[in-house]
């Protein structure tokens, strides 16, 4: 079992037991998501901005407009954090204090760079865009040079890294349990619903089949 | 249409007509959200820690633990940025170039403090609970004094704040919209599966209704 060394940035100091450093079990975590959060940092303002993502061995691979000032200023060997969360669900305990929620998240420190090589970043887009919808990839029409060029993909080798997790029931005080309060686990699922076609889809492109989603 | 005033820090430079800063629209998007991520910096390292929040007026409620490293350091007045971000759809155009998703995400930035005043502290806990759950505070257990003390709640006035809103259908290039590939929106939805109770849960707590769940 291989795990992320600890740094002191990267340990869970608040509840230490959901602490995960296991590298098959970050990499779970990150591999069921999609969504990241950016934190970096320009003349001392933090900024947090959403963004997709996807995992590659060790490496993040997050992507954007060449445009954009979140690439440009994150190329410039700045440091970053870039948070994961997957929120599982409402735990509802007999006391508000109790309240919590059930989730998985992944915390990783470091510097991202731009992917400069053709083929790394063909591989990162390829699997960016497959990690969203399997065999996308092989069926849309692939970038041309000039939308490649348009296309920032950043990377971010996973080094300082750690995740969070709280998973099962609510812990009540002991006196609490005997009050006749409604406790337990909501769980919670990001789910698809009916597929919008684009009005000028044609026909003959059929149905989208939403059990090639990884959700 | 009251509005949030734009400052370079929160004008929506790429593609700025995704930008919104109309105060019931940044309102409507924050209440229809629970979870946000925080970040901020800690000697020139940025964080980004996901937590729960709830709006009241001009203020956006987190809360946590008094023991958090987080909610320490925000008190001492630092810049933060919190970031809420609804996911709506992918959105599947004919070429991976295209491939977008929808969202509505509000950017805030700005200095929080620790809620002193024990009424305020009471109603943001209040309002902080019965948004995940209509009706919670009033049947739940309500914090003793002790609890009250181990809750820290921060306060981050609503000043500078912008949205971020992609709706609607694929865009493709006009030559592309001859190829038969499935295009057009997958929506998303957080959806609430069947509730499991605690083990140890009365019976005569019933059942619990989903519908006052603020999904």
């Amino acid at each position: 079992m291989e795990s992320y060394s600890i740094t002191e940035r990267t340990r869970v100091s608040r509840i230490p037991k959901r602490g995960v450093y296991d590298k098959a079990q970050v990499h779970a975590i990150l591999d069921e998501g999609f969504l990241c959060h950016v934190g970096f940092v320009i003349e001392r303002q933090p900024y947090v901005i959403p963004t997709g993502y996807v995992r590659a061995d060790e490496k993040l691979y997050i992507h954007g407009s060449a445009a954009s000032r979140m690439l440009r200023t994150l190329d410039l060997g700045v440091e970053i954090c870039v948070t994961v969360t997957l929120v599982d669900g409402f735990v509802l305990a007999r006391s508000v204090f109790h309240h919590s929620m059930n989730y998985r998240s992944v915390v990783m420190l470091g510097t991202a760079h731009l992917v400069s090589d053709r083929e790394e970043k063909l591989d990162a887009l390829r699997r960016f865009t497959n990690h969203i919808v399997a065999g996308r990839w092989e069926e849309a029409r692939r970038p041309t040079d000039q939308e490649l060029k348009a296309t920032s993909v950043l990377a971010l080798p996973l080094q300082e890294v750690s995740a969070k997790v709280r998973t099962g029931p609510p812990l009540d005080e002991e006196d609490d349990y005997a009050l006749p309060i409604w406790a337990g686990v909501v769980p919670l699922r990001l789910r698809s619903a009916q597929p919008v076609p684009d009005e000028r889809m044609l026909a003959e492109a059929g149905v989208f089949d939403t059990g090639r989603l990884s959700l």
